[in-house]
């Protein structure tokens, strides 16, 4: 994890030593995102990628208000998921024009909070689409929307599938003509297409393949646009490594490959913008869990780190979100990186379940009570993806340095 | 789902129709609980046991006060396992002398409050009762405490094993005798054993298996106690069904089995109360979470109800909670509970992800837009045990009827 630098065998994030930040915050566990790692994947995002490509972020990946204040001044939109992400992105400045909601069950709220603000609605279905007409009339206004399409295809070696198939996410692509047809005759300001077929994907060749697919679609699909096309949003799926073996993403192939296959957008809907939506991406890497060791525990020949942090704070390195293999995230002492002495040992949580595992069998430096516990690729889906209440223990804090 | 009665088709819970429930509490979805389902199984319970068995109530099933101060007026005494369980328990009016604290994983300001407190202490390891004999000796009191141990056995057949091999939780057994010396020497209260080797268990002759080598076990440890033994904590493990052939526990057995058990300790032990500590079985069959039908809708011949409520509120019936494969928790639609027409459909929550399921492919009654959805079941490790903070959406309400 070469994004940390350790000075004296010591983890520093955002150029602070954690056993400084862990006496700063004044109490274990954290969370600690670095901003200027954050700042780094968006600069070299935009080096990779071809000039006019917009650059989203969704903030379900971490909504810390913080976060979504740096990162709302160095992209060029945001994502939202729920009336409150949209709060937490008008508080932190971020233009309403720039900002989009998805999500296939969206409340009478939720739409009336889109429209207020008014930011750019994914229509998920036909019935949506109505209620949000009925909204709009009975508000004298005429919303910008963009239709979310279940694509016809599938993004393979996807960590998660959200198109393809039967889904609960958008409008079939094949019904989307009818829609589009539909939303021509109501009070709505029909912007374009968001396309959004899987996640957490290290294959740059799938993610070519898929992005090739996509823009394919939008074409197709713009055909029958009530309204010239303005947005193409064609998600994202970038991937981070979390396990041995896997490689980064080589996203200078996929810029590349992206800049051939924008031409023609540029050519027959010269008014589209395309936006890639990312989260995972953005920040996964940038942020660190961090716990500290309660009790050092040998029982019938292995050893246990008892830690004041576990699955309540970090459900994913649990490898309880999702993951059908548990796997081993990233982990280090922080305060003794190399260390001189090594041991194969189980990093868990204070909970009273087998489930709370930070690091199953694993080698790091000889440690015991009061070193700190460092959980790395923890910047995305971990603190609000975590059970906080669970066993009613503390929440962690954050801090973005 | 017998527990609930269903009147004109609709679900009651508590006595209220679901419909009158969701229009009273003014907004979905919501956790409800029946105090009086709770106070049936405490009954059947005490039926059930030998005369002389103390109950106490896992707090870690659900913590809600109201819920917490209901059992503590029908059970013997509550198990806590962090310092805001214990805030809870002591102001649910529990009395102190029947309140445990385990955990393997306690901070030092826990063990302060439960000094402080007077509540036992189940020590998990050597260096806790250093930790807590510290303190004790600071504040020049003698805390009362038991020693977990970890058992030479497993309970087999059980949905999670919390015993036996290598351990995070207590003190290996054959480690026990040295640590009951130190004990001795030091200013603590002796009272007893804490001996918990699984849980969710439907099996009565696995569960009769694992009580009888857990009092054998008792026994064998109690020749070098360093005061009399009061107390015996069997655990508890007892399961509820969850899913299709899942049957009840036969509890008739458990208890005539363990009358035969018991008779040693009142024997060799008289001072010794015998405990069983039960979380789930409690409370789990209570609870129904309920939620409403934002969208219905048809995509490439599958049918989804798309809900305000899902993995955000209840993970556990999304089948992301230590599954290792996911099943359908037992879900009907509230206000229509057969139905005239009934269909396949899955029912999904608000979130963008394929995880957030409620029922996949499960007959229904056919329902739409406004219904509600209820899932059983859920009285247990349900809105605890869940990522509320997940794409930011509202908690859910929670009511005790």
């Amino acid at each position: 994890m070469t994004l940390f630098p350790v000075v004296d065998d010591c983890l520093t994030i955002g150029g602070v030593v954690v056993t400084e930040l862990a006496r700063r915050i004044g109490r274990t566990p954290f969370y600690a995102y670095d901003a200027a790692v954050m700042a780094g994947r968006v600069r070299e995002l935009r080096a990779a990628l071809p000039p006019g490509i917009e650059l989203h972020y969704a903030m379900k990946a971490n909504p810390m208000p913080e976060v979504v204040r740096h990162l709302a001044r160095l992209v060029d939109g945001l994502d939202v998921a729920s009336a409150r992400e949209l709060e937490i992105a008008l508080a932190a400045g971020a233009n309403p024009a720039g900002v989009s909601f998805a999500g296939p069950g969206k409340t009478g709220a939720e739409l009336a909070a889109a429209l207020a603000a008014g930011i750019v609605v994914n229509l998920e279905s036909a019935r949506e689409m109505e209620r949000l007409a009925a909204l709009a009339t009975a508000a004298g206004t005429r919303p910008r929307v963009a239709v979310r399409v279940n694509p016809d295809f599938e993004l393979k070696s996807s960590g998660m599938k959200m198109g393809g198939g039967p889904k609960q996410f958008g409008v079939d692509a094949e019904r989307v003509p009818e829609l589009l047809s539909l939303i021509g005759a109501l009070p709505l300001d029909f912007q374009g297409f968001h396309i959004f077929s899987g996640s957490q994907n290290l294959d740059a060749g799938s993610i070519m393949e898929a992005q090739e697919k996509t823009i394919e679609l939008a074409l197709r699909l713009a055909v029958d646009a009530p309204a010239p096309v303005r947005l193409i949003n064609i998600g994202g799926g970038f991937g981070i490594p979390y396990f041995p073996g896997e490689k980064r993403l080589d996203v200078a192939t996929v810029g590349a490959n992206l800049a051939r296959l924008v031409a023609p957008v540029r050519d027959r809907l010269p008014l589209a913008k395309v936006v890639i939506e990312l989260g995972r991406y953005l920040v996964g890497e940038a942020g660190v869990y961090v716990c500290r060791v309660i009790d050092r525990k040998v029982s019938r020949g292995r050893v246990f780190l008892v830690t004041d942090g576990g699955l309540n704070h970090h459900l994913a390195a649990s490898g309880n979100f999702g993951q059908v293999i548990r796997k081993n995230y990233p982990v280090v002492v922080g305060n003794r990186v190399r260390g001189a002495a090594r041991e194969v040992v189980s990093v868990v949580g204070p909970l009273c379940t087998p489930l709370d595992l930070l690091a199953d069998n694993m080698e790091l430096a000889h440690a015991g009570e009061g070193d700190l516990i460092a959980v790395f690729q923890s910047g995305a889906y971990g603190l609000t993806a975590s059970p906080t209440a669970f066993l009613s223990h503390p929440a962690p804090a954050e801090v973005l340095l």
